[in-house]
């Protein structure tokens, strides 16, 4: 066995244990705290597993998908969590998660670097079944539980239904059907007063 | 689509949330807060991927070893955390559990309620490879973070090198390079101070 190999692979998984402090703006389902890199990328992985049925196409390969799901936020162990509604922060984002991916995935031997910055570049292209079911994934989850803690990051930022819808129709790309749940479950929101009209 | 198994699929994913509540003993790297069940699950199923060259056999389904990885700990939403050194709360863990499965599996449409049941049943008897390999590193990640935050769980119940060793060795069985590389971990956490001969 190539030890300096499996070195490197000890430190990158130590390294990546920095991805529990990173927190998003979407709080957990009782609204007590924010939700960090660690379980919302767990979360995704289970939801690959459980929804694969309503991926668009039907013939998409499920290791990859959760693979994605896993390893698609590590780059914001340097470059921070950048809040979707935010323009301004928006608009060096990529610049940041690139540098960060070279530094991070750079940590791995080279095969298994090139493999994992494939996947995350992939993912974030949401141009093949995989990536566009992935990045479904990702926009269904916050919002479901920004419906069991009755609208916490919307009303924080004063977010309205026209946004988020602007932001989300693209599951309809990966998931039809998840799509039309989540529309639902947007229109109930309302309702509830949870997300402004 | 059959609307009612959709809406089971979401009341589990949203039920399964909590998991993010469940704290266990371990600290995060860092040793400023107890690492919880969602993003220990993440670590481990991470962990799968990029470790699986090490797995005893060679021919390990990856896909299933990463469910497994995943799901392993949603029995403690009910049945809780239990502490693998305490001997008492180990007696009545098996009951707890087994009820707690058949709530929380049970709110599934039947067919993935019995998939992921099967799942954590296997991981739980440790007889497959898969099983004996994501259990090798349900071990491998705890002594990881105990390393980086220099002991923490050890020093605060006084656990001895032989109590971790004892409880650890498991891991050959499952992937012996791996354990190879802790044991040697162990023996400079012992010279370092962080955990008592």
């Amino acid at each position: 066995m190539d030890q300096s190999r499996l070195e490197k692979q000890i430190q990158f998984i130590c390294e990546v244990d920095k991805a529990k402090n990173i927190f998003r703006q979407t709080k957990i389902h009782d609204g007590t705290r924010r939700e960090n890199d660690a379980e919302h990328s767990w979360h995704l992985a289970l939801m690959a597993f459980l929804l694969s049925e309503y991926a668009k196409e039907s013939t998409i390969d499920l290791l990859k998908v959760i693979k994605m799901c896993i390893i698609h936020d590590l780059v914001e162990i340097d470059a921070g969590d950048t809040f979707c509604y935010d323009a301004a922060a928006n608009q060096d984002k990529l610049q940041r998660e690139q540098k960060a991916a070279d530094r991070i995935f750079g940590l791995l031997p080279e095969d298994q670097g090139k493999e994992l910055r494939a996947l995350w570049e992939e993912f974030d292209a949401m141009e093949t079944p995989e990536a566009r079911f992935a990045a479904a994934l990702d926009r269904v989850q916050p919002v479901l539980l920004n419906y069991l803690n009755k609208g916490g990051t919307w009303q924080e930022h004063g977010i309205t239904k026209a946004q988020v819808v602007n932001r989300n129709s693209r599951i309809n790309n990966g998931a039809p059907e998840l799509w039309n749940y989540i529309s639902d479950l947007l229109d109930k929101a309302v309702e509830k007063g949870y997300l402004p009209e």
